[in-house]
């Protein structure tokens, strides 16, 4: 029987430039009686990510202070509407102001996106895997809105170790049908389970998501594997 | 510490149009050595509590066939390509060709949305606490395409006993600073969270989450807190 267990690492502070979150992580997971296993995925906000990378500017938290730094870490303005953005980021990301978090930070500071969220990703799978010697994946997860659908929900936008869209083309269910929905974004998936044990009102960065089966596990990338080219997209 | 267990409900046979959904649930739980508490969330896929309730038509298998149904089960057609349609269908849902399964069914036939996906997710909680004498919550998943990321995800449908959007405006982080992405549309991180033990490969249609915070009970339906009015996105 398919089975998860999904927890959230509690008791991590404050993360500055130059953390290494690898060892954050695993000596906060250790102090509360817990440990890594094989298959094990570790999800981290991307804030986390971006702190220890030094992705932190002066913000002045003015309109034109945000407006200034949403166009820097954009392509491209999809949509305006009053003050939210609707933007392409240099990563191909489709989000609300580029990513970049301005209220729920230090003072008069904003936490940008990481530059590169799925070499991020590798470099804090790599360190996990020597720190706990366990095979383990990793998630770097974001907060995004949906066209369709009020309400925000938490996607990958780093990976390492997972097949970001796991592709069921051509295969059967139990009864020798041919599958229709075939691509489904087990990361993304991932991500909004890693949500419902963190919280946005916790300061827990850190979730373990345990029990996934062994189809998920391999190799890929958000930029490349995840998001939609734009010439296949309906609406740009 | 927050935790969740997630697990799939194994051993259901075909549904078929009068099933009493709940029971056969209910049955294959206590089978399988589990039962239900107060607080679980169990989630049910769309095409199975469809054809409880007979949403089952004929279908030839042509391309002229397909557009027929698509177009009946549709308020509206938003974009064409090849033989996707996005659509918004009947209950305000923005999805590939109104939801309907074309498929992964029956020969001969497709299997239609629920009619009012809200009110099945009432009956079948209201079903589920009588057989059980526990309080419980219910989600209807479905399968969606997202407009800017490849692969698709599971949403949820219909809804009752909990808050589809979780509003956090005005409230503080643990730091006490005010939250910036404030209300989290939880109910379709559980119906993608419920989508990891489920599989589209198996035939079941049944998981249970248990272990979410009190605060994501409630009341609520996702025709009147999910579903953005057209007036609101920035795209129709």
């Amino acid at each position: 029987m398919s089975e998860l267990r999904v927890f959230a690492v509690t008791g991590v502070g404050a993360i500055v430039d130059g953390d290494d979150i690898a060892t954050i992580f695993y000596d906060a997971l250790i102090a509360q009686g817990e440990s890594l296993r094989d298959g094990d995925v570790v999800a981290v906000t991307s804030k986390i990510v971006a702190k220890a990378e030094g992705r932190v500017v002066a913000f002045d938290g003015s309109e034109g202070g945000k407006i200034a730094l949403i166009e820097q870490e954009s392509r491209r303005i999809l949509r305006r509407r009053g003050g939210l953005r609707l933007t392409e980021t240099h990563h191909g990301f489709i989000c609300a102001n580029a990513g970049i978090d301005l209220s729920n930070t230090d003072d008069n500071t904003a936490v940008l996106l990481p530059i590169d969220p799925d070499r991020s990703a590798r470099r804090f799978r790599g360190d996990l895997m020597r720190r706990s010697g366990r095979d383990v994946a990793v998630i770097i997860t974001d907060t995004f809105g949906r066209v369709w659908r009020q309400g925000v929900t938490d996607v990958a936008i780093g990976v390492a170790g997972l097949v970001p869209v796991l592709d069921l083309r051509g295969t059967t269910d139990a009864n020798g049908r041919v599958l229709e929905a075939t691509e489904v974004a087990v990361v993304d998936e991932i991500a909004a389970t890693a949500d419902l044990v963190l919280g946005k009102a916790s300061n827990n960065p850190f979730a373990v998501i345990r029990g996934l089966r062994p189809e998920f596990f391999g190799e890929g990338s958000i930029r490349e594997n995840l998001v939609r080219r734009a010439h296949d997209d309906l609406f740009r």
